[in-house]
């Protein structure tokens, strides 16, 4: 036995959810049925409105309803550097963690041959046109420390060697906080590697 | 900075679902948005449909999109034993334990006076004219063993002491599998007082 056809219907399309295995979707599901429709009928009709109306701005490819994103538009930001990064998500924490006052290029992943991703699909066609086009003077390259994101960085550093900008790379290290016991080994040999004279 | 105001307020909307945080609901909102569209539009048109089309049972009270379900219609289930449950996931798990096959009345919640949840919301009268008007024999009073649940089942027991139906609760004990050493004194004391001679 199981719950009436629906709201099976249901508790399968809940399944699309990251993270949401059989038994939380159909715990998810009797809530809304059960204790709040209007929670429900409010989240049917944000997904409907943003999936209709949220692209890819025009300028950086991040997440928005708006041609060009609120930060691309601002006046108070310096178009000398550009911050390249994997995700929305990636963008969102390098502005919490504050220090940074340029510009962003969104590439929504990383170079993954095998699933199909390659340069176009990152817009990397756009993000050269756009250092051609610019008073940029540094490029960041933000991707994730891994492999695919190491593999992207290289790419493009050496898509825009001939343009006269400078390619950096977000520094290795420690965490701040971390503790030298429980750091894999690669960190460690990076953050030697990279060592500074102490400042008083 | 945070998210453009439209990502924002699906993040908002996702916070709906029980156990669900800022987090999980920023990284299913970017999930959806990013990489599952197709996923995210089912959810929504389910999400309108079954808030739309399930209610209750009209015999039983469980969910479902049809005005008598497919359990309270079988043929095949017997007439004379009613169970008693706090929820439509009380039932599944019910059956899906196996041994039971009369029906079911679904309280939808347990007595709690400071919620204002009395008799009427969990269709009390319902049940007792259900009774006095069929050959339900025996009442399982399948409530929760919490203290909402058992002052249920006592203020049930009470209500139908002047029908001609015996009225039986779910034996307490040992789960099966379970450590000694790991249940509570309450489970293991209620075990010792229901214990039983041993058959080979
Ligand atoms: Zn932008
Ligand atoms: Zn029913």
């Amino acid at each position: 036995m199981a719950f009436s056809p629906l709201v099976e219907q249901l508790i399968t399309a809940l399944r699309c959810l990251p993270g949401v295995g059989p038994k939380s979707a159909q715990r998810m599901a009797l809530h809304l049925l059960e204790r709040d429709r209007d929670g429900g009928l409010y989240l049917a009709q944000m997904l409907e409105r943003s999936l209709d109306e949220v692209g890819q701005c025009r300028m950086c490819r991040t997440l928005t309803e708006e041609d060009i994103c609120s930060l691309c538009r601002s006046e108070r930001r310096s178009d000398e550097t550009l911050c390249v990064v994997e995700t929305p998500a990636d963008q969102i924490a390098m502005e919490q963690a504050g220090g940074f006052n340029g510009r962003y290029f969104i590439l929504t992943g990383h170079l993954s041959p095998i699933d199909g991703i390659g340069p176009e699909a990152l817009g990397l066609e756009q993000l050269r046109q756009r250092l051609e086009s610019s008073d940029i003077k540094e490029l960041i390259l933000a991707t994730n420390p891994t492999v695919e994101g190491e593999a992207t960085a290289h790419y493009i550093a050496e898509m825009v060697r001939d343009l006269p900008v400078s390619v950096s790379r977000l520094a290795h290290g420690i965490p701040v906080g971390g503790e030298l016991e429980y750091i894999d080994g690669g960190t460690l040999s990076r953050a030697l590697a990279g060592r500074l004279p102490m400042t008083e």
